[in-house]
């Protein structure tokens, strides 16, 4: 960019999966290491990413349960002049699992932002008295369906796009053994055309999710899970990866393969805890990074 | 205490009112130094108090929004042995508010616990299928009416006893002026013949709050405003803080006034971000120290 100002500018405000790292209950190895601060592990919140096409306000794509503690480490984010003030002007939803939604019940205290989804997403939403807790006369919630394309303030503009996925856990039919029809999407951000595509849920990089990841500068992508029935194989749950609405990174159809020779660059979003990326000098980590991905941390940076 | 493990101890997880302090919009001139790291104000997470009757088990009064952080810098908090564990065998929720119940949807992931609160706190639970992530097979709602006693786990005997307030925000009338018929709890915890009362929300002492203080050997106490007009005088708000279910802690039947000559341990808890008390040096702080009143902080350990 010869202009600082312009240009299309992201934030990972969390970068890892429902439960963050360390997870509050969890045992494994490697949220033990990070609670002991050993320095391999990088702890991280859940998945949430702040973007710019103007450098003074923001959109927040994912409203985690961590977001207070992201707003707080993230002077960007902090408010102007004014008693009360935000430059967040905006929050999008690309799920209604709980580490997408729960952050917006912190962006309560009367301050007015928009919040745009896809109408499934907002139904849920709607079905929660508590999220009353934002008046809709100060908080926009704004209906918008896949494939459209508006300003969604900060200098952007934002496409919603269908992720093959999955419904919110709460929300499961008990028997389902298969990924069922989703309500997850992924968020396509432009600026000075400029492109990124963020998405942290994708069971399945189908043809027409190939044809937006190439269309793209910049991609934030599904890195929960190394292999596909990793949760098993720890013993931490018993569903497969694709079964949870998240494509593996490695193996046959897997993220490294489904994504290779894109020209935008790659970054693994929405990691969980026991993914072994996320221990340096790991064989999975260093398998990845020479795949030419990068993996994203809370504070990371990026312009595209 | 002769003997270490025997005894009723507490952390405070989280000292501050909803929002916390900073709280995320806020650009009044507390929250500013906040912000910029002035070493005058300490910066704290939104309500919540552990505790312990046998240094092994907790017991979490309060489900702050960031009782994922609390958890994480509180190592007595950590999980035990296991794959998946955790010392926390039971919640007791006070009130209905975002602040009091929203650190719920952070307690997921498949961990046995039980949750002890008023009916009408349920039901407010019950109403928002959000909740449901707790699944019903692994999480006990358990309904217990204020005035009954039980032993709710951590070597702890827990009452809970009606206090007045209001009604959760997000269910308020929209016409009301004064404070509703309400949904608050204190929660009287004991264990070895000590004890403590947890109150974070109180409009009014009442001669029945009254005895419940002289009762114990430990208080905190709502500790939100200084003065009654405090958030219209700082142009934040349009309620005072006996409309929003809290006492004043200065002034004609304010906390200082109400809760002199108790022989308990006083500890100001729930404290807004508003509130001078939050600026060491303060002539309000210096004010409530004199009158022999502490300031909770995240991270206070206390014993009783």
């Amino acid at each position: 960019m010869e202009d600082d100002a312009a240009g299309l500018s992201a934030i990972v405000l969390g970068a890892a999966a429902g439960g963050g790292f360390p997870q509050w209950n969890c045992g494994c190895r490697l949220c033990r290491l990070a609670r002991a601060g050993d320095p391999r592990v990088r702890p991280a919140t859940q998945a949430s990413v702040a973007l710019s096409g103007n450098g003074a306000e923001w959109v927040i794509v994912g409203a985690s349960p961590d977001l207070r503690q992201q707003i707080l480490r993230t002077p960007q984010l902090w408010p102007g002049a004014g008693l009360r003030h935000s430059p967040i002007v905006a929050v999008v939803l690309l799920g209604a699992d709980i580490d997408a939604i729960a952050g917006l019940l912190t962006l309560r205290e009367r301050q007015p932002f928009t919040v745009y989804a896809a109408p499934p997403i907002l139904t849920n939403l709607r079905d929660n008295p508590i999220f009353g807790v934002l008046d809709p006369a100060i908080v926009t919630l704004r209906p918008f369906a896949a494939g459209q394309t508006l300003a969604c303030g900060a200098g952007l503009e934002l496409t919603l796009l269908e992720m093959p996925g999955k419904l919110p856990l709460y929300r499961e039919t008990p028997g389902a053994t298969i990924a069922e029809p989703g309500e997850g999407y992924a968020a396509r951000l432009s600026a000075y055309g400029r492109s990124t595509l963020i998405a942290p849920a994708c069971a399945q990089v189908s043809l027409p999710v190939r044809r937006w990841l190439e269309d793209v500068d910049l991609v934030f992508f599904d890195g929960t899970l190394f292999t596909d029935d990793e949760m098993i194989v720890a013993g931490l749950g018993h569903k497969t990866g694709r079964r949870m609405g998240h494509l593996p990174i490695s193996g046959a159809g897997g993220t490294l393969e489904a994504l290779s020779g894109l020209a935008a660059r790659r970054i693994l979003l929405h990691i969980n805890n026991s993914n072994p990326i996320l221990l340096a000098g790991s064989p999975e980590r260093r398998l990845v990074e020479a795949a030419g991905f990068e993996i994203a941390y809370d504070g990371m940076e990026v312009r595209a």
